[in-house]
Order: structure tokens, then sequence, then C-alpha cells
């Protein structure tokens, strides 16, 4: 039987379901933002460091997320994250709750696989602006299924680390997807969308 | 012919080469920062915003870089980029030129290989604290070197967006390579490593 597929058809299928759905066109910035959240484990954080010495200065940091199990459309737009208050970035957050978080597709197989540079905008990335936050405890299930669907082994994570669920708190969005600089979507359009 | 060849030495040899040579041990912090950022063809940049209501916040966002061409032993350590006055998080630089750099082997075939997540200490990913700045005439044969043989692209850029070589000076670094907390490495140590 195996000789009827084609194996290009089936490495193109595979690649679509691991990219989790086609990529939405470049002018509909918001449906573009979720679609390369929810693509993206992790991300990148900034916080504003309360080191001494450092106090202030930008500091950035490499965190796993998630904003729903995976699979195409099923996202919630929700940049999740599981901490704990022994990460220098989670003390950084006790002192400002201000941040912000950076997802590319330069973390899936797409812009290889179009052989688009990380820093060429249509290997689009996403920065959200915006404070950390604790979820509370009616969020915190959806933010244990978002998370551990995707991140099976933070079930195992070391209990004495005192782990809590948190969220990306988003208040600004920038996507840069194309050429002519970045497009500003709000929460409002970026959550209000089909994704 | 083709049958003499074990496919899964074949793979591995591909994947080491990929890799840019043997991951250090993780005691050997200094050889692993220097490792992981010869490894990775961007990073993640983190700035305080110069925004019109969004000034001193964290402002994340990704850059291509390179620290020299590719292949193994062959990285310089510094992590050279390509940057345009356009750009909004060099608008930023422009004000306060205080940034942070991240780079991880999330970025690579290796934490998927090992199974390990990304927010796992052994998925190592190493945090640079410094100021972005543009280089000399002198290096920036160097930093063209470094980028253009890594990312091709680059040469065809649009000569209107007035491109210029920059680097992250690095004053201080931090390893997360294994479980127990950050280690410090001080720049010294990073660059009188054998990579």
């Amino acid at each position: 039987m195996e000789e009827r597929w084609f194996p290009g058809a089936v490495a193109l299928l595979l690649l679509l379901l691991a990219a989790g759905g086609a990529i939405p066109p470049p002018e509909d910035a918001a449906r573009m933002a979720r679609f390369v959240l929810h693509n993206c484990d992790w991300g990148a954080l900034a916080t504003l460091s309360a080191q001494e010495g450092l106090r202030g200065h930008p500091f950035a940091n490499i965190f796993s997320l998630s904003d729903g199990p995976p699979g195409p459309l099923s996202g919630s737009g929700v940049p999740y994250l599981y901490l704990t208050d022994m990460e220098i970035s989670v003390q950084d957050l006790e002192i400002n709750s201000n941040a912000s978080l950076t997802v590319s597709l330069a973390q899936t197989p797409y812009c290889k696989k179009h052989r688009y540079d990380p820093q060429n905008p249509l290997c689009a990335h996403i920065i959200f602006s915006g404070n950390v936050i604790k979820v509370n405890d009616s969020e915190a299930g959806l933010a244990k299924k978002a998370l551990f669907s995707r991140h099976p082994e933070m079930e195992s994570w070391p209990k004495d680390h005192n782990w809590f669920f948190a969220k990306f708190n988003i208040t600004h969005i920038w996507v840069l997807d194309y050429f002519g600089g970045l497009k500003i979507v709000t929460p409002e359009e970026y959550y209000n969308v089909k994704p």
C-alpha cells in the first residue's frame, strides 16, 4: 500500500500539521499574530532588571509558553507561562511587572523551508508589550491544560520550586510580517479575530 | 554504494556538523556560552523603549546575528548585527544603548533531539547584558564576513535603508545549562576560552 502515497504530498501534509494550519495572509496582521504565537512553544521575555548594578537595564530571557493545546485553530491567544520565584526574570517582575514578549516563525520549520532569513520580515515575528500576572484559580485550569499539553515534562519539575501559572497580559502588539514596517494590532482586534 | 552507509551514522554526523561541533560539558560555562552563541543564527534583543507612552518599558525584538562563518570552532564570540535606523529597536538604542541579548539551543535541533523542553536548563540558553555599538571601519570587514556568510540574503537588502554593522558589546554573561541556577561568566573568561 505504501507505494500509493506520494511522499511529497505526505511531507507537505505533515509540515502543515506541524505548523498548526496555513499561514494567514500578511495583510491580516491580527490573525498573523495569533498564528505565530500559537505555533511557538517558547518565547523571549524582556524585563527591567532588578539586579544589583543593573537595575532598570533590559534583561532578555527564555520561557516556554502555550496559548492552548497543539493543533490548528485551537489557540486562545493568551500566552500562558509556568513560573517560579527562583527565576531571575520573575524576581525582576516582582519589582516591575512591565515586560515584552517576542515570538518568531524562525522558531518553527517555516522560515528555513522558505529560505527566509530570521531578520527578513517574511519570517514573521510578533512583539507583545504588557505585564506578567499570576492567573486566578478559575483561569489556572486553562493555563495548566495549555502548558502541560505542549510541555509534558513540566508536570515533573521539582515541586519545591513553587511553580505557579501566569499569563502575559497584552497591552500592545506589533506585527512584522511584510515589507513596509511594523503593523500595530490592538488587543481587541487580536482577541476578536478568528485564528 | 549507498547501502554501505549506515543511515543512523550519517544522520548523526549531519546533526553534529549542523550543530557546529559537540556540546561542551555544563561545568564549562564559558565554552557553553560560546557554543550556544555560535550555533544560533539569530537572537532576541531587549531594549528600553523610546516610544511615546512606553518610554523606559522593556521591548523585545528579533535580530539575525553571527559571531563568524558557520562551522565548528570558528566563532569569535562577538555577536555581530546588521542594523538600520529604520528599526524600532535601533531607535531605542539611539536614546539608550543598554541592551540584553538571549540565545537558546531551542533554536537549534539539539533540544528537540534530546526531548528537552525549551525551559529545561539542559536546553541551554545564554543571556548577555551590555550595549549595542556601531563597529569601526577596521572591524566592519570581520562583521560583514561573519554576517553575510551565514545570512547571504543580507547582501540584497534594500540599500536605501542605510544598513550598518554593529556588535553587541558584552559586559555581563549568564549561562543556564544545568540545574542549580544561572552561572555567571565574565567577558574575559568568555573571550579567552577555546571554543
